[in-house]
C-alpha cells in the first residue's frame, strides 16, 4: 500500500515550507503575512488542476492524439462560514487539439474525472465538481 | 463571496506549472516523469499541513503564547483501486511551547482541526484525519 510522510516547517510570520522528496514549496498567507507563497487552500486547487492535467497527458499519449497549449482553468467558490471549504469547483480544460481527436480528448477528460484522479475524487466528496473542454 | 480563479499550464512531459497570483509552483511525476516537482496528490498533503499550521500560528500569537521549533508530520495511506485517494491521513504538530502553555497550544490545535481549518474539513469528507503533538 503506498503511503506519503514528509515533514512542513514554520520558517517565520505566517510562512510554512513543504519538503516532499527533493522538492520544496513555500505556502503563506498575504491577509496578515508577507505573501511569499500561495496559500494552501489555493495551491489544493492548484493540486487539483495537476491531477487531472497528468491523467489527460498520460492518455492522449496511449491514445496517440497530437495536442498542443494544453492549460486548465481551475475556479472555486467557498463558503462563508467556518471551516471555509469550496461549495463549487470548475474545471475548464484548453486544449489545442485536431478536430478528429475530440472524442478521444472527452475520452481522456472522462476516464480521469470519473475513474482516475484521486483529488477530484476527494474534492467531490465535498462539493460539486463541473468540468467542460474548450477547443483552441 | 470568495472565489478563486487561475491557470495551470502544461510544460512539457508530465509537468505542470500553477499560477496562483504572483507565485508560481510547479507538479510532476518521476513515476514516468521527469521529477520536476512533487506530484499535485503528496503536495495536497502538503497543502493540509500549511492549511492547520498558519490557524495554529495565528492562534497561538492571538493566546501570547511563545513557541518555537514549529513543525508539522503529515502523512497519509492511500487506496490500492482507482481513483486513488487517501484511506488514511495523520497530523502531528512538533513544537517547543513552555510546559505553562501546553493547555493552549491543544486549544489552538483543536480549534483548527475542528472548526478553522478547511482542508481538514474537506479531506475529513473522505477519510478519518487523525491528529497529535509531539513536545520538543
Amino acid at each position: 500500500m503506498a503511503h506519503y510522510s514528509f515533514i512542513t516547517r514554520h520558517t517565520g510570520n505566517t510562512a510554512f515550507e513543504t519538503e516532499i522528496g527533493k522538492h520544496k514549496v513555500v505556502m503563506d498567507t498575504g491577509s496578515d503575512g508577507d505573501d511569499l507563497g500561495p496559500s494552501p487552500k489555493r495551491l489544493l486547487l492548484g493540486t487539483l488542476a495537476g491531477c487531472t492535467g497528468m491523467d489527460v497527458v498520460s492518455l492522449l499519449r496511449k491514445m496517440r492524439v497530437p495536442f498542443s497549449d494544453f492549460e486548465i482553468l481551475t475556479e472555486a467558490d467557498l463558503t462563508e462560514e467556518h471551516p471555509r471549504v469550496f461549495s463549487q469547483v470548475w474545471i475548464v480544460y484548453r486544449i489545442r487539439v485536431d478536430e478528429q481527436y475530440r472524442d478521444k480528448m472527452e475520452k481522456a477528460v472522462n476516464l480521469s474525472v470519473e475513474k482516475y484522479c484521486g483529488i477530484t475524487a476527494m474534492l467531490r466528496k465535498n462539493s460539486p465538481v463541473e468540468h467542460r473542454i474548450e477547443y483552441l
